[in-house]
């Protein structure tokens, strides 16, 4: 290969590179969540990132002419496959295939990377990672929704929040859902409707955009034009009047109809269950989140920071509810012969990752090895039982690889890579049964200590 | 939805679900070698699924006429993106792109997926997983690669395999390329012959399948021919002769090529460092082993079972190298400004984790929960907080969530999940301060205990 013909490195737009601190937060955090969703008695499940694309379709894409136009869809034989866009679709089509083998009230966790064909940017990527627990089968939805909220806490205070930094925000859908049909909303404009009040605290938005997007439509700051649901006025009002009210009895004299009085009583059974538990205080009712989705059918939960993150722009930003999800009655059912519900939440790992990592509460245990220096290479057999010691020992260790660097640039290299300690052994030390160990950490010039062999794995553990 | 328009779930070809035991082994396994990763001194990276096209290519392609065949590709905008197809292309195209940041010597791990758009079928995935150690940067050759080969020792060894149940086979491209050369075996041919030698230890080829695909063509069992590399008679006596010598001493008598006698000196001084570690005894010399991949330069390695695994169909087979890999010298420098080379191995996670569950020597550690029994919905108060002691002692636990249900159809449900204890109480157990818990895999009869609430943490801690 000539010198014009070569490669420019590079990612395409909306996807990113993970090393270094950064995944090494992520692992923890996974770790955290992970053993939540085992403690409150979920199994993992895990399915391939493609699905047969009619079996999962697409509930995300905004382009009605288009619904399959936010997903990455491939040719395949006769058929169509396509990148699973989140993991309650590949979990609908994996119960509706296996609901005899599974358990009546069937707990799973998932975390797995998702993928949107949207345009990239602020933050969004192309590919992220979800971590999803559900429950699905005939269940008390009471308890189901409020162990829900029990584990988001639980979680979240072991990533190191405290209390008053989050809000988990709930509500039930069938009481937006009544108003829709008590004002004679079509259905298909009911889906434009939820996705403009979705959009109430988005950055830009506030009462007035989600106005504009009832009504004929929204031009934003920069000209663009997004079409509205064409409500007339009355409709409007009404549906603007509801989202000014906070408070659950206040909405239960307002909203008369069936439905939404089944939705305000089934968020009543919700708190009471959630009393008997230790979250109470960190749920709120909110009327205004409705969660875009389409199959959500009732009870519904978006979780969010209590404090502004700063995002690399250097600019305060609401980074967005960190933890969602809620009930879909008929997700599963789409399939032949099941008809079983379920609900769950998915944690939002990048963003909450983000989130943790300007508050310094979440601290990293790094892990990094010691280092075998080679002074020379006649002892280089010696160098290689001190390195078999210390794994032995189960201390995370590597010999020097490159035997013609000198003493200086192998402690560069150390400290570039900030490993933790150097042996460092030559004549002197292999004639005596010594070794020298060097703390990379310390004091400079007071660092070197010479102790004898047997020592070395009791003088090394202090400094790792 | 009505019912004739209902989805029928299932999964395109070649992906497959994981849950239960099968995914709870893998995750131990994955464990087991990420930590195995992070002793031996590497840090974690993890790049997209999607790559620029041209940026990694494909290098498994058999099809010359459409090089691209075995990969899922999209087209994105102007440029075409592709899922990788293994975790080597991925780590050039980052190394190229973050040279500067990283340190001289940089040794990194990955465990993700990739992607072959390959037929399905015996075991072969489109999707499966890889846990990859590469050492990259200009180092000691010998040691980089004992390295490489102590690690798989170690990581196999603490799966449970005995020394004499695997061996490491290695050798070194540069000998084969030596003879191709001096045979004059056009560059286009050669590589087409280096599959061919691959394909020795395969089911159903053997010699006269290497010799056939040397040769015009190869007619397989079904009848289908594939084409051969075309080699005249003296060139194919002579790659065959060269597939009997099992000696590197006789090897090196009977190539005397110099870039052979090189590869031949770099394995003895490979071996010589070996030694030094506790592992020689772990590998050997097989000049058959070749690897199918293009971008391999110099040293080559192949691990595989000393003893058969019988298939899902009941037959035993040999299941192939279940870590291979090899060093890369070009493979990163077709990027613009960069001269690096690179060395490291691959684990494929499932083909090990298969032939593990077949020896019984590696365990499952269960982390099933603790199962709080609804006797009465009065009650329901009591059991969260039960509930929530346990969890607060860090025991996995959950409640039960149909409330409708009867003790009777509560155990059923505990002893189909294989749940190891259920706390049942009611009027008696909270007038008296007591709590009832049942031993499920007690002896039938003699698993119930009623004792005082405080002792309930250290009794449940027995039998979980």
């Amino acid at each position: 290969m000539n010198k014009e013909n070569k490669l420019i490195p590079g990612l395409p737009s909306g996807f990113e590179d993970r090393w270094d601190k950064k995944l090494l937060l992520k692992k923890k955090l996974l770790t955290v969540i992970e053993n939540n969703f085992i403690k409150y008695g979920a199994e993992p499940l895990e399915t391939p990132s493609f699905e047969i694309s009619e079996n999962i379709g697409s509930f995300i894409a905004e382009d009605e002419a288009n619904p399959m136009s936010d997903v990455f869809s491939f040719k395949d034989g006769d058929k169509s496959i396509t990148l699973r866009y989140d993991l309650s679709s590949p979990l609908a089509r994996f119960v509706a295939q296996n609901n005899q083998e599974l358990p009546s009230i069937y707990k799973r966790y998932a975390i797995q990377n998702v993928f949107r064909n949207e345009k990239a940017g602020n933050g969004r990527y192309r590919e992220f990672l979800q971590a999803d627990f559900d429950i699905v089968g005939n269940v008390n939805s009471s308890q189901a929704n409020a162990e829900l909220c029990n584990l988001i806490s639980a979680t979240l205070l072991e990533c190191g929040l405290k209390r008053d930094q989050f809000t988990i925000n709930v509500s039930n859908r069938k009481i937006v859902q009544g108003l829709l049909d008590e004002l004679q909303i079509t259905e298909k404009k009911q889906l434009k409707v939820i996705r403009a009040i979705d959009k109430l605290d988005k950055p830009g938005f506030g009462i007035k955009g989600v106005e504009d997007l009832l009504r004929k439509e929204r031009k934003d700051t920069s000209g663009a034009i997004t079409k509205g649901a064409d409500l007339n006025d009355k409709q409007v009002s009404k549906i603007l009047d509801y989202l000014k009210i906070k408070d659950l009895n206040e909405l239960k004299q307002n909203l008369k109809n069936p439905l939404s009085q089944e939705g305000i009583k089934e968020l009543e059974d919700f708190i009471e269950v959630l009393g008997y538990g230790l979250n109470l205080d960190q749920v709120k009712t909110n009327f205004t989140i409705v969660r875009g989705l389409a199959y959500y059918s009732d009870f519904i939960v978006e979780t969010n920071l209590n404090f502004k993150v700063t995002n690399n722009k250097g600019k305060e930003v609401d980074i967005g509810s960190i933890c969602s999800g809620g009930a879909y009655a008929k997700l599963i059912s789409r399939f032949k012969g099941v008809d079983i519900p379920g609900t769950g939440i998915s944690f939002g790992v990048d963003r909450l990752l983000f989130a943790l990592m300007q508050l310094d509460q979440f601290q990293l245990d790094e892990q990094k090895p010691v280092l075998v220096c080679v002074m020379d290479q006649k002892y280089l057999k010696n160098y290689y039982e001190i390195l078999d010691l210390l794994r032995q020992n189960n201390i995370n260790s590597e010999i020097f690889l490159d035997t013609k660097k000198n003493l200086g640039k192998q402690l560069t290299f150390a400290n570039k890579r900030q490993l933790p300690v150097a042996v460092i052994c030559g004549e002197n030390e292999f004639k005596d049964n010594t070794v020298t160990i060097k703390n990379l950490k310390g004091v400079k010039g007071e660092n070197n200590k010479t102790i004898p062999m047997k020592d070395l794995i009791d003088e090394v553990k202090k400094f790792i």
